[in-house]
């Protein structure tokens, strides 16, 4: 690995482009979609609003949220050929591959065939990523073909109805709804600048979602509440844990769930999911998970200032759950998929094609020579 | 639509990171991969020695081409279950969602697993690229599951091998190599910017590829060879063309195939590709595709100075070889592959995750207010 230069580098602190939808860490609001603060959000209304909200920058009246749940609802059903495209991905793939490909195969079926019809690919694949994430893990991990279609009236309530069979709890819904709001929408992420730049071409908006996918799979990124909850599991009480973590950042192994590219002091979501977790911890009655991940959050902060971004307490919220942990990504997923969308709508509205330079470090110029005297 | 903010939009002369890959207007050399002018290399070398070059930033001397050739060579073959994702996208699906659907599905049964397998990964993308193309290609449309291996020496002869089910000419295999050499790499154009986006993330091989497919699919980059040919094809005569296109910048239509981001007075391949289209011309007999082209050059540039890029001269030299005008853009991934890969392998080495910022133009801060006030 050659040096890493931090000036400037990963474009960290420029501006990209204008947008409508985000704050991030302005001063005054950590986090704000369209104008409301995420925490606001997270305690008075549901995925479904701020999906809405998402794309029409206003909050819906109770006709127009009705009107949208029944839309969604009715989108839920996957076609045959992506069931039997779900069927040949092995159990021991990685989720997200499962996700990037469910959505990419859906844009051969049911295109975007030109941008009026943008609403309607993002809400079908709102409406059908909890069915493509669970048809695939149920198939694959018990052989169960199950139908993809539920009663449940909430997106988070029909996808942990899906994975387990049966209805859940008010409380699970009602945390499931809370953690896709969290997730909804964050800027210029890396994910999303991907769907940016994507959309840039005038591409359609399959093709955005699912560059999306691939690069929120990453550890740096989505793939972080995974990690930390393999990391969470490993240590076995709150000192086991500060020791561990302490071996950790010796060896300058990074720790997931920690740290921010733009929050200094602390990441807006974490209250709320951390809330949550407790909650559930107290729900379950041992709470062990939750007492090693508060001794985490206090030792990174007490050694390296370092907080807990969104990733780190939905990973025992999850666990509480009974969610298993290859899934939590893909949720994550679910979630800003509106956020993508959104900023794919943006884009377009106001596009010139995202091309930047580069400086070159390479070799100077040269000629090619014969193959037989190199 | 908004008015359209040019100052800086789209990251344009900025500097989004570092390359030793290539560089793209730069004085004295037009476009150049590793140090070496790119007509040097169309003139002097083999695509799969640029590809080479690219994953190792020197050419190949005769045993090291030979090895690599073989190796590709073996990696020609598509799994079982992607030949079956393949039978289930219908004759009429953009063929871009067919490759980038290929890519994707292709990293769910042979997964990158770590870093340590990038190049195995990217090499197999390459080799089996063609097949995906024409397996899909030839099922849909003539209902034949052809043998995606073939004795062809080079991967260019291989895809046009598939293609027709026949030997190509010498002619036709060099064409298709020099293609394929033009078209490998281009600095940070918004595909491989894509793939490095992605990759900032420690994502894996076939998430990067899969995302730069799907912003290379836009009209405003991979996608204007196609749209050159279907303009092409719809004059009669170098009259006709600038006729035409005269109403076309009257309405102010964007003329595929011409100008560019970086380059401002002509684009090196253009002169390459052009001189093929010409002497293929020649050995059809019927010029008109040809002479037609050269006049919608002369009147692009007469009246506003816009000049051919890489795209346009590809479109009629596609056709003289009988190329079905829905894979030009697909061929485009087969070669650019490389350049995205080199580039993914390029930011691992050094990484830093991208995240810009944006310039919020939103509401102010707002509180969400009961639904029955909405
Ligand atoms: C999110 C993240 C990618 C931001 O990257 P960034 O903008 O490059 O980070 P910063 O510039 O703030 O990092 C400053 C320093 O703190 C270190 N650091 C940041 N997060 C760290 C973590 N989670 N564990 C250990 N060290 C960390 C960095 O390595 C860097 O040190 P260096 O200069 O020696 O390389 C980074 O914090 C990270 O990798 N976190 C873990 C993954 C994660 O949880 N991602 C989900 C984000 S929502
Ligand atoms: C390649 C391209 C996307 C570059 O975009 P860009 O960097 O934003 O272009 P520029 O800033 O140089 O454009 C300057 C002006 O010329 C116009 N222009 C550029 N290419 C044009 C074209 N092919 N036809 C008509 N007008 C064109 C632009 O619309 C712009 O006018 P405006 O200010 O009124 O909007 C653009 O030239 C284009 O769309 N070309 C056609 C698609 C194509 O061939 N793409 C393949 C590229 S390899």
């Amino acid at each position: 690995m050659s040096e890493k230069k931090i000036g400037g580098a990963g474009l960290r602190g420029q501006s990209a482009g204008e947008t409508k939808l985000c704050t991030v860490g302005q001063s005054g609001s950590g986090l704000t979609y369209c104008g409301y603060d995420v925490a606001d959000l997270a305690e008075n209304s549901t995925f479904e609003e701020v999906a809405y909200l998402l794309f029409n920058g206003e909050l819906p009246n109770q006709a127009q949220l009705d009107a949208y749940k029944a839309e969604l609802h009715a989108m839920r059903d996957l076609p045959q050929a992506l069931k039997e495209v779900l069927e040949r991905i092995p159990a021991d793939a990685h989720p997200m591959d499962v996700m990037r490909t469910g959505a990419s195969f859906l844009g051969n079926v049911e295109p975007e065939n030109d941008f009026s019809e943008q609403r309607t690919a993002a809400n079908r694949l709102l409406a059908a990523f909890p069915a493509i994430m669970t048809y695939w893990y149920r198939y694959s991990h018990d052989g169960v073909k199950i139908d993809c279609v539920t009663e449940e009236e909430s997106l988070g309530g029909h996808f942990l109805r899906l994975l387990n069979g049966e209805e859940p709890s008010a409380q699970h819904k009602r945390v499931m709804d809370v953690s896709l709001i969290l997730y909804a929408e964050h800027e210029f992420n890396a994910s999303t600048f991907t769907a940016r730049v994507c959309a840039s071409t005038l591409s359609d908006m399959f093709s955005c979602i699912t560059g999306a996918i691939g690069t929120l799979r990453g550890p740096l990124h989505g793939g972080a509440n995974e990690a930390a909850m393999d990391m969470i599991l490993k240590f076995n009480s709150p000192e086991d844990a500060k020791e561990k973590m302490a071996g950790m950042l010796e060896r300058k192994e990074k720790i997931m769930g920690f740290g921010h590219a733009i929050y200094r002091t602390s990441d807006p979501r974490n209250v709320v999911i951390k809330a949550w977790s407790e909650k559930l911890a107290q729900e379950n009655g041992d709470t062990s998970l939750y007492d090693i991940s508060v001794a985490c959050e206090e030792f990174m902060w007490d050694t390296k200032k370092l907080f807990c971004n969104a990733d780190f307490f939905h990973a025992s919220t999850y666990n509480y759950m009974g969610i298993p942990t290859k899934l939590f990504t893909p949720i994550f997923v679910c979630s800003r998929l509106t956020g993508w969308a959104a900023h794919v709508m943006e884009q377009r509205d106001n596009n010139r094609i995202i091309r930047p330079s580069a400086d070159y470090t390479g070799v100077e110029p040269r000629t090619v020579g014969p193959i037989s005297e190199r």
